[in-house]
């Protein structure tokens, strides 16, 4: 897959940042004045390229040349130092580009409470800016990657009134992953590039709405970051209609949608120590936060997780897991079934053998959990994943 | 230690539950009626020992003569079948030992969904009956263990009004643990036998005061059991003044505590893979649910617990942590000490040989780390652990 955008180009550098040998620093550039959407953590903690993205946010005017990122350091907890790295960053990167400091956005990932090493990244900028071409985006999703294992990019191609249009997008994140991004707040990173036509307003509502289906329903360990960013770029080159609330906004949307929900799945897929990727779904709840409060709290819980882990289905913890979720349950009405294999039926075991059958799906990388409460037509969807050995080794190990 | 209480007498046999070659059933008699107290796990799905417990406290008459309690299978989402168990075990108990069957409380903790081996048990309560003696106390201690190392007991000794009380405790719990029990209803298990004389309404609330002072305020995985128990029992053959709200109560009521911390630190420290015993105090906070609700959101980190297990000050873990927990916060307020180094203060790093002490404080097995809000006068204390390697691999592995 070539990940390539009309009137986008990408550059990144190795300013080592924390990493040696390795890209830690990139930059998004468009051509033309892009409209931004944005969302970030709701974390009360929030990075300072998060706290400087809001400022920008709500001084309203949402278009961007350009989004300069670096991993191995989070820039979180930094103090005013932190946020006036941020200030002198964009001002290098504006001016190296010649556009104004207003005209770019920052992201960082990595190490909470370190200093930014700026002496580094001050140097590197000018290299970064020389370096932009069209052909540079997959470096950039090189350079905002820190425990990933791999490059996570999708691209998707759409009809709009007979003109093509390309939406693509990048992410990072495989530990401290339990998204909560809100309005106009989203240590995922995700950058969505696309040179269609959009109004303004629109845009940072589907962005919302997207994120809230996709990203704010995954989760590996449940730590929601300070860092998490999804930043959104359309810059207009592919000349199509408009998209806003009377056109092709649904067609939009449900592409979009479907980008986020691939780049969601990478995410969990390449979690820290993840072996299994598990499709949980709660259903038959009274009202759907209920389906949805009930379904993280068994995606948060350890014994839930080594479970996964271990193969072994062990229902019980799984029914525990549901019944201290805070809302009135009857044990005797719930059903439970991995893929197609029902293991609980009215609160009580089917038997052996078809937890024999339940294991040999677990042994697969990728399987669902249905939890029907019996209670109601309600239901959500979480995609999470194994506690394993090596989740724990990872971030006994991952500094300070 | 000799874990005697005057008038109480124990049994423990080997039934083959789960476990092979050692104690899987326990019994505790007290040769007169005793005032009972208990507390039960609020988890929505309860084990059938669970309703059944409730269901005689819903009936009124809190004496009782005798509590059975197995170790290996959790009675739990067995159904109209195991609510049957529970039944002709208390009756069997009741036969040989010449008393009602209302008079027998039961209890058991292990595997949930798996049916009883009821078979074994019944053959092995004549003989558990005949074993029951005043030095067999400690043999039920041992019998209720499952994933723990250690038996855990204390005694304690007060004076009431010029006669010698004791009141002792035994507990088990190695993972599963997030306690939260409430009235009438608390996988740890504890029971606590005291020869005191005491008035039951008392009791009953001396005792929910005291588990969720104590008990409900640990956590290793935060997974609450559908099994947890505590229950009470008070012979009066100590022939003191009557314990009541009036007199004597605040000091027994301090003992008791103490025994129950004396408990809760030994479940902890016990725990599943524990290397640390973390007291996470947070202080400055403008409620005490607000304080409560903080404290266990960074219990419950992974990434803390995983640096916990590191060795690792990572602090803006436990900043993240306290700012997903969903209460305003203003970073810039916010500092954390770990024993008595503090290496966060007013939001930003103390700096790096502040950090390099903290990492010293943490090479012991037990430290407190202190969170300080900034915003008001309210505190919460919870006792954690780390989360370590052996945890994974001792949930991945322990079977269905």
């Amino acid at each position: 897959m070539n990940f390539l955008v009309p009137g986008f180009k990408g550059s990144a550098v190795s300013a080592g940042i924390k990493y040696q040998g390795r890209f830690d620093l990139g930059l998004i550039a468009s051509n033309e004045p892009a409209v931004l959407a944005a969302v970030f953590t709701r974390n009360e903690v929030k990075a300072a390229p998060v706290l400087a993205g809001l400022d920008r946010l709500s001084r309203g005017g949402p278009y961007t040349r350009a989004v300069v990122v670096n991993s191995g350091n989070a820039n979180a907890c930094t103090g005013i130092e932190g946020v006036a790295h941020v200030r002198e960053i964009c001002a290098l990167v504006a001016k190296e580009m010649g556009i104004t400091p207003e005209d770019v956005m920052a992201s960082s990932t990595g190490v909470i409470g370190q200093p930014l090493p700026i002496g580094r990244i001050r140097n590197a900028i000018p290299i970064l800016v020389r370096g932009l071409s069209e052909n540079g985006l997959e470096a950039v999703a090189d350079a905002i990657l820190t425990t990933d294992t791999v490059r996570k990019t999708a691209v998707r191609h759409i009809d709009i009134g007979g003109v093509g249009v390309t939406v693509a997008g990048m992410a990072k994140g495989a530990g401290m992953i339990g998204p909560n991004m809100g309005l106009p707040q989203a240590t995922m990173l995700s950058f969505v590039l696309s040179d269609a036509r959009i109004d303004p307003a629109w845009w940072q509502s589907a962005l919302e709405r997207t994120v809230s289906d996709t990203f704010n329903r995954i989760t590996i360990d449940g730590d929601t970051s300070t860092n998490d960013s999804v930043m959104a770029m359309a810059n207009g080159l592919a000349g199509n209609m408009e998209i806003n609330d009377i056109q092709y906004g649904e067609t939009f949307k449900y592409v979009l949608k479907d980008l986020l929900q691939d780049l969601a799945r990478q995410i969990v897929k390449d979690g820290e120590g993840v072996t299994k990727c598990v499709t949980l779904v709660v259903r038959g709840a009274r009202t759907g936060d209920e389906a949805d409060r009930i379904a993280r709290t068994i995606a948060g819980s350890p014994l839930v997780k080594t479970a996964f882990f271990g193969e072994d289905p062990n229902w019980g913890r799984i029914l525990a897991a549901a019944g201290r979720a805070g809302f009135p349950l009857d044990q005797g009405l719930i059903s439970l079934a991995f893929d197609d294999i029902e293991i609980v039926r009215m609160g009580t075991g089917v038997g052996k053998e078809a937890e024999d059958l339940a294991k040999k799906v677990m042994t697969a990388g990728e399987f669902t959990v249905v939890l029907d409460l019996g209670l109601g037509q309600e239901e959500a969807r979480i995609l999470t994943s194994d506690l394993s050995i090596d989740y724990v080794r990872i971030n006994a190990d991952y500094c300070t």
